[in-house]
């Protein structure tokens, strides 16, 4: 049937779902989401999405009853639209009131769901590596939070597409490296592979994790450890991972060349071991 | 007529205005808005609000030309509304598209107005001062843009109407105060005026520049210079400005208590002054 939304127990057309102009998501960003991949018409890890949003409810005092719908939801936005590489989107908000910044309590979450195909990076960019931009890491201090307050986000994503890059290196006053604006972060810095811990100030990513699993089953030591900009000039290796890309080597970063310049191994290992997991646990990768 | 909704380019009732799950405005907080007060139905400095969102337009690379409605907006929703003392909320999103970072060029952007009425604060508070609660600034790096990324503005807001207080004093990890989540902040210490300085910490509030045109009508010197919480214990006034309270005495934060714990001569002066602002400019306050 293809693309379609669910909105608040109703299915329909992407286009026929429409929300109140008093929305808190639309006035406060006052709202989580999440972003799960279909493989072949199967949901990757639907159930840590919703974890993971269930924390974030916790944080924003949302009710978690809202997520209960949520499995349902994900499973019928897949089954409807009959796609086989997808991307389900999820959205909570607080729900419609007056404009008031505390929170009444009370109100009745909106819940948003929409389904659209989605077309792989090409294989290519797996080949040669992609390019990334360093910005700094203007977000908010909750970046674990999956919510809605994206600007940061955007404006260096869209500064870095507009420059042919994939993702921005996020870099923190200090030189701290956190993650990507739509990614986590690994590089392999004097033989050990690295990525910054979990916690308040990054994400933590349901393809990271899947990533960290990977490694382990391939024997590959992870240090969740942080590192900083100037330690790229001994990484010899640097990737992103994300629900999109799964694991995109990154060899260069503005001027800087990474390594040899092209992806290396443990990146390349690290893919496989992530698709292995996808088809073990889709079917399909 | 009372409340309504003007959605780009028609009037209707707020609860008729509804916009694609698929805004910006919704997925990112890709959007600003402005909050403009109605004094006896005229709009208080609607031209610095507006000014104030081109700066923010220009900032986050929105086009400037969808702000050119709006002064007719604000005029017609004030006219149309009839009423008197009220607000007048305006938000521009960056458009509707299917779901991705960085921002194709050309989107039409989603323009919103609403006017609701508005209850003055009970005169109880200014006579006896509001309690504020001290809260960590974990907001984004660019708090002069009036952005809709505010969940960190309405957890803090949240946490201190709960226990009763007016608004937060937001505190950054070396303990400098920037403002409130939803004011600006100024304090008396050592007998001297002062107030963050304008810049990316904090909001460039319309209020702020009028009660600092207030003081030097009244001959009251105002440093423009950040102070830190410590400071406080030296502090014989505090007060909070924004578009709602116009200049509120606060005579507590936390635990501790302000000079002597009532409101002093420095803030009611400024609100005197204020207010005489906004009578010459408006015609009524």
């Amino acid at each position: 049937m293809g693309e379609l939304a669910y909105l608040n127990g109703n299915y329909m057309p992407i286009e026929c779902a429409k929300i109140p102009v008093e929305d808190r998501g639309l006035q406060f960003g006052d709202s989580l989401y999440e972003v799960i991949r279909l493989y072949g018409g199967a949901p990757f890890r639907a159930g840590g999405h919703l974890e993971r949003m269930r924390a974030g409810a916790r944080v924003v005092g949302l009710p978690e009853d809202c997520i209960d719908v949520l499995p349902e939801v994900v499973e019928e936005l897949a089954r409807r639209s009959g796609f086989g590489d997808a991307f389900v989107y999820i959205q909570v908000t607080r729900g419609v009131c007056p404009r008031i910044h505390a929170f009444p309590s009370g109100l009745q979450p909106t819940v948003i769901g929409t389904v659209r195909p989605f077309d792989r990076l090409p294989e290519e960019l797996y080949v040669e590596g992609a390019t990334a931009y360093a910005e700094p890491d203007i977000r908010w201090g909750r970046r674990d939070v999956k919510a809605t307050t994206l600007l940061p986000n955007i404006l260096a994503a869209t500064r870095v597409a507009r420059k042919g890059g994939y993702d921005a290196v996020l870099v923190e006053e200090d030189g701290t490296i956190t993650e990507g604006t739509v990614s986590n972060l690994f590089a392999v810095i004097d033989g050990i592979l690295r990525t910054h811990p979990v916690g308040e100030r990054i994400l933590s990513g349901i393809t990271r994790a899947a990533v960290i699993e990977a490694a382990s089953n391939k024997g590959v030591e992870v240090l969740e450890e942080s590192f900083r900009i100037q330690d790229l000039d001994r990484a010899t290796e640097l990737f992103f991972t994300n629900t999109y890309c799964e694991v995109l080597p990154v060899v260069r970063v503005d001027d800087h060349v990474v390594g040899e310049g092209a992806p290396g191994p443990v990146s390349r290992t690290l893919l496989e071991g992530f698709r292995d997991i996808v088809r073990r646990e889709t079917g399909s990768a």
